[in-house]
């Protein structure tokens, strides 16, 4: 009998090509379900929140997954870490209820972009964090951010609108930015997010805070509903999948 | 006529074999060396305030260095970063007094070692933080840390003092431990360090933090002026040379 499991999983995205299995690639779906088969013997499908790309990493990325095993979820746990490489790790694995799914389940998801704003980027942070030299004015970044939070169409911040099957409206719950120092966090949580959206929401903020549009650009690119050259895709590595929340309900264990 | 520079070297030391030049070894100094000499035509030594190991991070190394070149310092820092690998930068590059030294002009030196203490490590800062699975007791390992404050002999702290020419007598001016979330932090100022020493101290405060050693062995361990399996080297890769300090009118222009 499969019993439905949901795991946890952190990883660093530098040397993948995203999550997603790909012929002849190294992605982080083919690193767990290889790990999977090799402690269990199982061919088993690992369904995650929402495929991540090349270069972007996840804190905390929730997988679900349907195993015969009799291994208890602890020791399996610490036997999945034992084979998988060391820029992925299961954090948290448990039973959940036989309905519970990854993505569908979902209720919300955290990202964060982690910007490096000074002349040049220390080089150990060069892998998670975007580089950008001209000084950035984080209030006019913060009030273009507020400007998009809500319920909106958010068609001019998606890659492919055409390819989104349930249509391009999607609620921002937030928006903020933080500085830390020369370190700038754009913290983006919303019901879910078109491909995409959140490095094209990062690309136009970035453009705000270095003063090449207005603040009230945000209202105008929103309305347009048209992806233009405004609205660039920040680079990959300042991506974080921070969270992915659940109704309690709908995770517990069987 | 030669000239003498100051620069300010960032590097990520996951990749290097260490700061020194070594036959076939890829090192900073060697890549550093390397870049000045495509760029200027100079064979030049870089001096540094003090060599960092294999996977030892540098925030801000102080390299001193003669060149002839007329290459305004703006443009040589760029020409510079432009010939060096991602995982090294020039931070700052400026003209320094004929009498500078990087090392013995210093009047003192931070380094920073940091902990990342939870049972699993996020794999994107697996490379610049020691993972440590127990919890520690950050208030014993503070309280430790104060014991060691002064001016003392730290044979007990230290890989090979008989090679230390200058004798093992330092003063740590200040080694506290800092937390934040599961991130540890130990910052030691001194005037100067003995080899492995800021490892070693870090090594122990690990294992007071376990509870693995009780606080007053911090004194202990220092009269006993030698070196035990109480005083483990801490792993390379959660330490970074953090700051060198000098006189300003050491360092001024000429």
């Amino acid at each position: 009998m499969l019993r439905r499991y949901k795991a946890v999983v952190s990883y660093d995205g530098t040397g993948f090509a995203g999550w997603q299995v790909q012929p002849k690639r190294r992605t982080v779906q083919g690193e767990l379900e290889r790990a999977i088969r090799e402690v269990t013997g199982e061919t088993a499908r690992a369904n995650c929140s929402g495929r991540t790309d090349q270069g972007v990493h996840a804190r905390a990325q929730v997988v679900h997954v349907d195993l015969a095993t009799k291994i208890p979820a602890r020791k399996l746990l610490l036997a999945l870490n034992a084979r998988l490489p060391d820029d992925a790790r299961v954090t948290s694995l448990r039973r959940a209820r036989a309905d519970f799914d990854a993505r569908f389940s979902a209720t919300g998801k955290e990202y964060r972009y982690f910007i490096w704003n000074a002349p040049t980027v220390p080089p150990y942070v060069r892998h998670h964090r975007t580089h950008v030299r001209p000084p950035l004015d984080v209030k006019a970044m913060s009030a273009a951010g507020k400007l998009l939070e809500g319920r909106h169409d958010f068609a001019a911040f998606c890659a492919n609108p055409g390819y989104e099957r349930e249509g391009t409206v999607r609620r921002l719950y937030g928006l903020t930015v933080r500085k830390r120092g020369p370190e700038i966090v754009i913290i983006a949580k919303g019901e879910g997010f078109l491909y995409k959206m959140v490095r094209s929401l990062a690309g136009f903020l970035i453009r705000v805070g270095a003063g090449d549009l207005p603040v009230s650009a945000a209202r105008d690119i929103l309305a347009s509903k048209t992806r233009t050259a405004h609205v660039p895709t920040a680079p990959p590595q300042g991506l974080f999948l921070w969270r992915v929340t659940y109704d309690s309900a709908r995770t517990g264990a069987a």
